[in-house]
Parts: C-alpha cells; structure tokens; sequence
C-alpha cells in the first residue's frame, strides 16, 4: 500500500517507497545535493520517493545539540526541494500549532515517537489535510497504534502511514520486533520500516546516542520480506559530519547498491502474496 | 531533600514530601472534599503536602477519553485549593505555551514522562521560575534525567524534582528500578516516586490501562527503604468511579493507614544515613 | 552455511536446511506418519531436512504435564525414521549423562535454550563427535554465543549450529532480534531459526504456554531474509490434539506451501550475497 | 517466615535470615575465616545464619574459568564449616545426580536459576528431604515459581524457599521487580532476595560479568521493605581476588554495618504488618 500523495511518482511500479534524506536541514547546498542523487537513484530502480529532512530537532538529549538553522528557513528549503525536483517532502512537528504552518511547506507531517500519544498534535495534523506519519512509541505495541491511528481518521483524514522504528529494550538498546509490521498493516495504513532509528543505542552516559550502522542492509531486508510497505532512511555525504544522527546514517554512495538489493527483495516478495 | 515552595509546611519534619491528589480535576466539589481531607491527614503526620491535579489530560490512548473539564476553570479549582488550604499545588503541562499560563495557578510545573525530551517545553517551564518536576520517560534510565535536569538549570531555574514512574518492560508492563533513585539522587534534586503510574499496566487491545493497586504498599515502601524525597500518589474517594486512571488510584479512604506506615519506616531510613 | 551430516541431501541445492518433527515423540506411527509427508516436501523442494523429535520433555512449567513415552521407546523411533527415510534425525539432551545415550540413535545433539551454558552438557554432547545445535538462551545476546561454542571447539567439535528463538520481552513475551542472526554467522557456524518456539508466548498463570501461529510466516520470512542457513519448526497432523507445544506447532498440511514462500524467498537471498 | 532447619539459631529473633559466604570454596582456610567472621556477627544482631558456598560453577561462560577445587573436597569444607560452626549450610546442585550426593553434606539444595524449571533436579532435590531452595530464572515472573514449587511439593518435601535474583532486562542488565516478593510469599514459602546476582551486569562481549556494588544496600533496603525474609549475600575478604563473582561480592569488613542497618529496618517492617 503505497499512500496518496501528488507527485509521488511510480506507485504502479509494485516497489516499496523510501522516505530519505539528512536526519535536519542542514544547507540548501547539503539539501539539494541529497535529493538529486536520491531522485536520479530512485528514477532509476521505480522506487517512489518522498525526501525526509527536519527543520528542527526539539528533543534533543543536551541542550548544547544542534537544533537546526531556523524554521522558516529550513522549511523553504524543503519547498525548493519539492519544487526543484516535483518530489514530495516530509518533515517532523512537536506541537500542534507548528502543523499548520510546516502544511504550508510540505505533504507528510511526521509525527515523532515520543510524541505519538498527543492528542492535539494528531488532530492539528490530521486536520491540515496532509498525510500523517505516526512513528510507534518506543514504549509501544503495534497494537496500541490502533488509537492513534483512529485519532487522525476521526478527525477527517484518512491519509495515514504507520512507521516501525524499534521497541525499548532494557536501558541502552532497541529491537525491531518485526511481529509488528503485519499487524499495524491490519489497520489499512502503509506501513513503514524507519532503518535509522531501528538501529539507534541510546548512550545514556554521554547523552549522545551511537548505533550500529552496518546492520542497516539486515534490517531492512527483514523488513521488505514481512511486508513493509515504505522504508524511511537517513543519508548523508558523510555521516560522521553531519550535525545529528551521525551514528546510524547511510553514507550517500552506499544508498544505491542498498536500495538495488532491496527492490529484487521486493519483486520476490510480491509472488508471496 | 525537599524542594523549596511558598506553603510548602512541615519542611523541618524529617519526613517524605507527598504530591496526592485526583487524576484530573473533575470538579470544585470533588477537589474540595480531596484536599480537605488530604491536608488533614499531612497536618497530623507532619508530611508535607502539594496538592495535584491535572487541568488537561493531553494523551490519552483514545479520543474519546476523558480528558477535562476545561483548562481554566480547572486551573482555577486548583487556585483556590491554594488559597483556601495554604498549600502548594502541582499541575502538568503538554507544550511551551502552556507553562506560563498554568504557571499562574500553581506552584509545580509537572512534564509528563513522555515528553521528558522535549527542550522547548522544559525551557518554557524553567522560565515561569516555578518549581518543575520532570516525570523519568518510561524508555529513559535513571542516567539519562541528567540531561532534563541540564536543560532547566541551564534555563536559569534549580529549582526541580526528579519523579520515578515505572520503566518499559515488554508491551504490557512497567518495572520500577529502585536503582534509579539514588543514581537521580546524586544530581541533587529531591526524587518522587510515583507509585499510581508505576503500577500501571498498558491494555494495548483495549486502549484502557489497568493495573495492580493491591501492590501499592510494596511499591511505596521500597521507594522509602531506598530514599525517595516525596511520594506521588493518585487518590480518589471512589476509584471505580473516576473519570481517568481508575485501576491504580488509591482509595481516599486507605490513604492514612498508609502514609503512617510509610512515615514509621521513613524515620527508620534517616537513621541509617 | 549447510553442517556436515551423513546422509544430509540436498546440500549443494543453494537452499536452507530444516529441522521439522513433532515437538515429543508420541507414537511411533504418528513420527513416521509426519517423517514420511516432509521428505516428499523436502525431496520436492531441494530442502536438506533433519527429522526432528523430543524423546522427553525435561522442563515442562508443571509437573502433571506430558513428558515423553519412555526414553528408549522414543531414541528407537528416531532411528527408525533415520533407517527408514535414510534422513539425519535431532534430539534435545537435558544432562551430560544422556549425551552418549542419545548419541547412539541420532545424528544432532540439541542443547536446551535454558541449559545452553551448563559447561558439562556442552563437553560431553561435544564428546560424541555428533553436531552439537545450541539453542541461543532467552537471557543471552547473539555475541555470548561465542561463548557456547568455543566450548564445544575446545572439546575437539567443531561441528556445530546455533539456533536462535527469541528473547525474553517482559514476562508474557519473546522478541526474535534478527540483528543476532548475522552476528551468530560470523562465529563459522550455521544459523538456524527456531519459528515455534520464537512465537512462543508464556503464560505465567497458567502454566501452559500459549502462541501466536498465525505469525509463523512473518518470522520465517524475516529469517530467510537477513540470512539464516536453516529453519526450525514444530509440525503435527492436528496440533490441538498434540501433547506438548501445541498452541505454536504448524499444521502439517501448511508445510508445503510455507516452504515453498521461504524456497523462493532464499533464492533471492542468495542473489543479494 | 523462617525455613525449619537443624542448627538455624536465632529463629526467634524476629530478623531476617541469611545465606552468605563465598561464590565458591576456594580453599578451607579460606572458608573458616569467612564463616567464623559471620557467625561472630550474626550472633551478634541476632539474624540466622545459613553459610554458603558453591562445591563447583558449572556454568560460567567461558570454559577456562574457574570452576572449582573439586567436588569432594569442596563438599568437605562446608561440612566442616557446619560442624565447626553448628551452623546449617547450603550448595547449589546442576544435576539430579548431585543431589543425593551434596545432600550428605549440606542442610539446603540451591537449585541455580537457569535450571529452576528442570523437573529431575527439583524431583531429585525434593526426594532428600533437604531445604530445597528454588532461584527464580531470570526469565520467569514471580508467578510462575509456583510451578516449580508445585513440583517440589507434589515430590513429598514442603521445605521450600524461593530466591528471587533479577529478571533480564535487556542483553545486558537485570531489574529486580519487588512486586514478586509478596507474590511469592503468597506461596506460603520463605522468599530470599540475592543480591549479589541480582546486581550482575552480564558482559556480553568479554564474558566477565561486571557489576554496581555500590548499589548493594540499596538493593537490600527495597528487599527488607518489602517483606523479604532472607538475604543473600556473597562476601568475600577481598572481592578483587576471588575466583570468580568478584564484581559484586561484598568485602567481608563492610558486612556488619550493612546486617546492622538491614536489622534496624527490617524491625520498623515487622511493626508495619
């Protein structure tokens, strides 16, 4: 299930969709460069595309993190991206005034774990007619999304997606439990595997969280082969510069031999019914 | 350690703070009769006591849930708890525009657990001056409140509560780890523990929590052998029939023949430094 | 990576191997009866195939529950079907005495998730030449696998499967972590999935362990996809009538076509590299 | 509730018991300065004492650990210790075979955590008529024990303790959840908290468990609060040179003052009812 989005492109083409770009906006430079090597990427495996970049980061662990480069700013550049590239974007909210006004720039509001519970902000979202990706609390079954998912619809928005992205696991771990992509496919959303968090492990100590970004081909595969319906993955030119996130996002050149792998895992996939 | 508050009595008394009060504010009537008989027992036991009240339950699983009688009328019930007890009173709130305007009411900014990340509303809550007491995220260790606690002071505010409220074990279940407490000690804040949330038990099918309230003694006890400041406690005059968190809140009625014991052992516990 | 078994077939077949049975021996015809329909899947499908059976239960929760037909009735059946089908057949050994017993009708020595480091049990299954297949314990990460196996390695065996089925997710759950799976494979050993017991979900109360079977695809899928060498699966002609582990057993009749989802599945793998 | 055995002085006293000693017998002298400094103290407080001590570790990570002096030997010293002292002592047993045979020796058979649901070593435990303490598996909930207790029971020997040592959470941590102590003290059995294990930080990668003995008062604290009637505890004169367990063993001179604060507590509890 691929969802409704102008501009989205290759929904016939039987793929997974991919959600990609830096973790936040951090350059118009950085920005477009991105999204035209994940475009000309995508183009060429038929795989729908929507670009992914945060114009702000409002729950860092520290104080002192990168936050982003400003608002307004940030979001213009997610306009220029759509415009550039005819692609829709994404970007994540944290209250629910900033719905309205982050629906004037882009086409999925993300609605981030920890906040996946707030009433208001489900409503504000859903209300701005624009599709509503929930990411599953980390604290939360897959069945639990049920009512988060039942906010937004009676709200009047059907244009939703569900995104996986792992399950607390004692104090310095997530698990993806992969049980739950069927089930959250139940509730007649697209469904979403998010690779980077999946992968995060919380530092407590430090406060800055590390991962293991060379289990990111094994998350994924698992995956596709349950039945995710979108993949979401943060890229990076260099991942060890970038300002958030370093520790689990794909290198940019890596991304293509990935997606290769995991679009013939998707045709198999298919005839599995 | 007792946090420093306006009202705030019998602070000299060598005893545990106590935070009790409803769930949500569901009436003047119902608050009322609540605080009365609250404030009587703490004048007695020489427990310090801030009264608590929600104005506004922001997450609930679903939309249909309870979730106020209205922000300001509620914020005001609160005030008037205040003025006609003398006591201090304790509310939570969900975004940064809400801390100045509950800031007007009450003495305690409370952020829930699952918003414990959320720089801007932490920020937002530092700046009334208040007092603000972070609630641990359920997917957080004891470690990680460093960085909340970080946020607030580095805010310009030190005056601020660390609370305990239970740790994601599996789907349908908390655990509180008692380790915790001395470890949020050493960040010289006084530690709740919150005994009604940490005995709940998320019902992922139905969206409503239940619970184990025949396990508060033991919860509460524990968190007084191992140095909880202040206990937190939901208290109602009929349980079964609030409006929200029924299953774990304590009976109105039980409430003194458990504070006395928990006063006896506190006593103990400053003897053993 | 396919273990070294006398009378394995199939093994350059580029295809996982499968360890399928009941879950105890019952009865001679019925062993037979479900030996004889998964070697003609088996044969069909190119799938190397252990015939896997308990010939007694050791850790039942409850002492009134069915724990086998008598051990030499039961090593007497494996080896008939071994004779008969002319297939290498598993069993689980519950101390190091049953080691050399056991070895004498069977090919693969099992070693109980629970007993996984009883130091003995290791060194005398190791002692008889026999593979030695470790379940990973539900208490342990991938990575204290090594552990198991340099025992093994160090009592002179170096043919050895570890098999995976699930982790300990709270008290009513197991959580399949399938970043384990590729870090297993790096010890030079085959990985097998064990789905049955994967799904499994106990029931503290009761005493009898429930499941989930509807989910037997889902994770099977996901094994095949991240890399595992072999499959494990409980399979009866009518679980509800079968004496131990029914509730998570596959219905025999739903073999073939499950195998034949994960054939196809392991040859795109296979392509990924 | 204190368990009925020979030579268990103090039971009168209204304290908390104890089983304390070394993880294992190193070497006689060893054990005799250990039990003699013990029995001096516990004579002093009044607590009762059960020495203990491992004849052998038969399940330790890695197979170059120590595993022990040799069973004999080791089964000698304790009885000598007994003899010596008058005072009862307890071994953990890994087989049925082993407990006919440490039963000649000891007074309790400690059946370790990760075997507590094999029915033939609780069967064989049960059968000599000894004290047959069950460690909870870190795998289980407080629940479930009373299957294993059943089967003790339902064997002819209701002289059962349960010892409850942490519950996984995690690779690599343990919580212990207090809400088991009164579950299993519904069982009508004495309910021992360990906490030397229950303070183990398994070490997936080296093997070597580490630990937090700073926190092993608080641990004790929350497990006499909540109604626990014995402690568990392993001592040794210098931690950092034990053969194995040093991480969370407890220096032999810091043992008092932890007994004598425990004693002081544990008489509040017995006041709170």
């Amino acid at each position: 299930m691929i969802p409704t989005i102008k501009n989205l492109k290759q929904t016939d083409a039987g793929n997974f969709f991919l959600m990609a770009g830096p973790c936040a906006i951090e350059s118009e430079t950085m920005a477009m460069e991105i999204a035209e090597k994940v475009v000309a990427i995508t183009d060429k495996l038929k795989i729908p595309y929507i670009f992914k970049g945060s114009y702000r980061k409002a729950n860092r662990s520290r104080i002192d993190s990168f936050t982003g480069i400003g608002d307004e700013k940030a979001l213009k550049i997610l306009k220029k991206v759509n415009e550039t590239y005819n692609i829709p974007v994404v970007t994540d909210i944290h209250t629910a005034d900033e719905a309205a006004m982050a629906a004037e720039y882009v086409d999925v509001l993300q609605i981030p774990a920890f906040l996946c519970r707030q009433t208001d902000i489900l409503v504000a979202a859903a209300k701005t007619g624009k599709v509503v990706n929930i990411k599953k609390g980390q604290f939360l079954s897959a069945d639990a999304m049920q009512f988060a998912v039942n906010k937004v619809r009676e709200s009047g928005n059907n244009n939703i997606a569900l995104t996986e992205r792992g399950t607390t696991f004692g104090y310095q771990d997530l698990v993806v439990d992969y049980r739950g992509i069927p089930v959250m496919k139940e509730m007649n959303v697209p469904v979403v595997l998010d690779i980077t968090h999946s992968l995060q492990q919380p530092n407590q100590a430090s406060g800055v969280t590390g991962g293991k970004p060379e289990l990111i081909e094994t998350v994924a595969r698992a995956g596709i082969a349950v039945g995710a319906d979108g993949i979401f993955i943060e890229t990076h030119p260099n991942p060890a510069e970038a300002k958030s996130d370093g520790a689990n996002m794909l290198q940019l050149d890596l991304l293509e031999q990935l997606l290769t792998k995991l679009v013939l895992l998707k045709q198999t996939v298919n005839q599995l019914g």
